[in-house]
């Protein structure tokens, strides 16, 4: 997606250990307009499957699974990261390590939001090493629903996240993939 | 509103420990076209303020300040609870303890992305004590920022914070105000 690619090069910062500062406009300071063609293009990629819930992680991926949400015209969810007294016992969980903190978390969906009727898109703001989008899939597979595919804002595919999810027969559609970057500037994968 | 507060009457759940449960509409499981609604009533109600950022706090703040932000055209911004490693050290920061999970933590904002410059509109999908809210407020204040006022989808109306934070001469428009709540039902203020 050339508009998110052209926003990186203008706005994002690499930092050493692999860190890509998109906070002015993806996952701090949002930008709705880029939000919402975000929405509109994982709609294209995904509107001839039956979606029935757009599904992601708190919280920088909330803003674009309800920006996809809005195109499918279907609710978004997102998995929690901790028990707190808002949500029932009957729970998915799943326990996933932070790339960006380091920190293992469970993550929980209320079984009452998912069930064997529904289509999936999971959907999230960063794909590296995949922990985060195996911990949504392995609550998909919990719950017996149909997973459509994952859609992804930036991959970063000098990590392994990408290649092993799609590796499993799963599809994978990120709008922008990194395969390198560093003080000298940050090169896409052509798509 | 009334479209809020019906929905919260045929799908709320009132519990023990004053805690409503709207997840699956506002905080868990998230309506898209509500949230496109409450977008456009924060708008109607804060129009006439020059407003350049809607501020909230993660998580589930995020998609209501991206529906208010689509709707005046300016970006969202999330306060952030921890400091992770995506977090430059320039941040305006504030202790706020969590309402729902009894958890004190720390909540940041990059300077890069609030300013004196800025009229920035507060959103959040809860009011109950106000925690949370003057955590943002002081943010607001640590910034030089001009505070236009607060937009809220549910406030607990027998909690003390709405009271609290009007009394400091702040505007506070909370979309279903709650006076009262138990197993026999919920009745709002009239607005």
């Amino acid at each position: 997606m050339k508009l998110l690619e052209d926003r990186i090069l203008r706005d994002g910062v690499v930092k050493g250990g692999n860190i890509l500062k998109v906070d002015s406009f993806l996952n701090h300071q949002i930008d709705v307009r880029l939000y919402d063609e975000i929405g509109k293009e994982l709609y294209r990629l995904f509107k001839d499957e039956p979606v029935t819930k757009v599904l992601t992680i708190e919280s920088s991926g909330i803003g674009l699974a309800v920006a996809a949400a809005r195109e499918f015209d279907v609710p978004a969810l997102f998995a929690k990261k901790n028990r707190t007294k808002n949500i029932d016992g009957e729970v998915y969980s799943s326990a996933v390590e932070s790339f960006t903190t380091g920190i293992t978390y469970t993550i929980i969906v209320s079984k009452h939001f998912l069930g064997p009727q529904d289509h999936v898109l999971i959907v999230d703001d960063f794909l590296a090493n995949g922990n985060a989008l195996l911990g949504l899939i392995e609550i998909v597979e919990q719950s017996h629903a149909k997973l459509v595919g994952c859609g992804i804002a930036i991959e970063k595919g000098f990590q392994s996240g990408g290649k092993m999810i799609r590796e499993k027969g799963i599809r994978v559609e990120s709008l922008a993939i990194i395969d390198k970057m560093d003080e000298n500037g940050i090169v896409f994968r052509p798509q």
